[in-house]
């Protein structure tokens, strides 16, 4: 008797972002692997499933990638129903990837029930169109987590020529910005931070450019996502943003 | 008595794919302004609304941009609950910021409902990460639909740098395989052509290089997305992609 596991996208944290699909895997599931931002109240969503916390935290010791692996082949293997509730999109910057490759190896079977991601939502619902007519055609989304990943990414996107999307960028918010203005990105380019956006405690932005963006202190541990570029001018115009979303400061 | 419009990103089209959000409001709805490419089924979603087809189709006559904005408006100033219904997410390339802006001028009351992007789950359902450790830190989604829109972002990439998606693209797919070919880009990087992910007919992957990109003949008229980059790759190793949405061609 073998199991089922299903990589869940939770979107970005708001439980009415979730798919139909997610839910129905959520509700029918025996064991929920999930990650630390996933804020899915799991007690409501998967009332018959076994729980087992496998986020990362800073500061804290983390589950390795390998043990994830192996709790959910483990729980496969035992006939179970597994669902790996990751934030976002299992596919972008979450190593999704790399867990279908090792139930692959397994022989488990399993599938990938894409989730509304952060790169995509956090501008949206901060009033930021990650495209526009007549402002940007394009957007490319990085990960801000290493200097070795993201400079080579940075390095070879020409100044302004689409919207710049950083996940995980809060820390290297100024060498960034400094990488991107020593590459020809002018300091006044427009530059937004959107935090802890469908956060159940409420999100805010701060709207600002790429030269002040490494001068910024912010005291919050909200989920931050950087959004650079001619478009962040729009959100002074789109204002449905929720009223707890509020401009944090503006320079 | 003033209404509501609510901008409703539809997803890749499978209506499991819909969020809670975006069934709540389609429930809700008196009037329901949606696009050519959605599928959802609006008789068994919004029972009570009065549906309008404002989709562009290619070879037909289609409305106006000004026309659907002035639905909307009309709409919502007789105190309906108006869901204009977009494929993918409101924000990607589908002109939901003129449509917030047009709502703003108005003073008519909204929100954007985020959606799950082709740009995204199209790979993932043909079982390509956009990102994946060691191989791709980044992506970036381009409109295709033009080549004055498409030229100025891909002259701006450097060759393999990122993972590149194109929406939009297929008609220009020997042009955008050219062009960045041109640019430095091997003839020799991966590419992939998804088609109708998560549509009801079923879907199907079309696997083969930049080189070849352009060669290839289709007759099918699913929605079509582009992956060039080296993650097209996993997918000969990802294979949970469902059975129906098999690999046309490979070379």
């Amino acid at each position: 008797m073998i199991g089922f596991v299903s990589l869940v996208g939770a979107g970005p944290g708001d439980p009415e972002l979730l798919t139909l699909r997610a839910v129905r895997r959520l509700r029918e599931a025996d064991l929920v692997l999930n990650d630390a931002l996933v804020q899915v109240d799991l007690l409501d969503l998967a009332p018959n499933a076994q729980r087992f916390f496998v986020g990362k935290r800073a500061g804290r010791h983390s589950i390795e990638q390998d043990e994830i692996h192996r709790l959910m082949i483990r729980g496969a293997q035992r006939g179970q129903r597994v669902v790996r509730l990751k934030c976002g999109d299992p596919f972008v910057l979450g190593r999704g990837g790399e867990e279908a490759l090792a139930l692959e190896a397994a022989g488990v079977p399993y599938e990938v029930v894409p989730g509304i991601s952060s790169a995509l939502a956090a501008p949206a619902l901060a009033g930021i169109p990650v495209t526009h007519r007549g402002v940007a055609s394009a957007f490319a989304v990085v990960s801000g987590h290493a200097a070795s990943a993201y400079e080579p990414v940075l390095a070879g996107l020409a100044a302004n020529s689409l919207t710049l999307v950083v996940l995980m960028g809060l820390r290297n918010r100024g060498a960034i910005a400094a990488h991107l203005i020593a590459r020809g990105w002018p300091a006044a380019t427009r530059a937004a931070i959107v935090f802890g956006a469908s956060h159940r405690d409420g999100g805010m932005t701060w709207i600002g450019d790429l030269g002040s963006l490494g001068e910024a202190e912010f005291t919050t541990e909200l989920p931050a996502v950087l959004v650079i570029g001619d478009v962040v001018g729009l959100a002074d115009q789109i204002g449905y943003a929720r009223a707890d979303h509020l401009a944090l400061a503006r320079s």
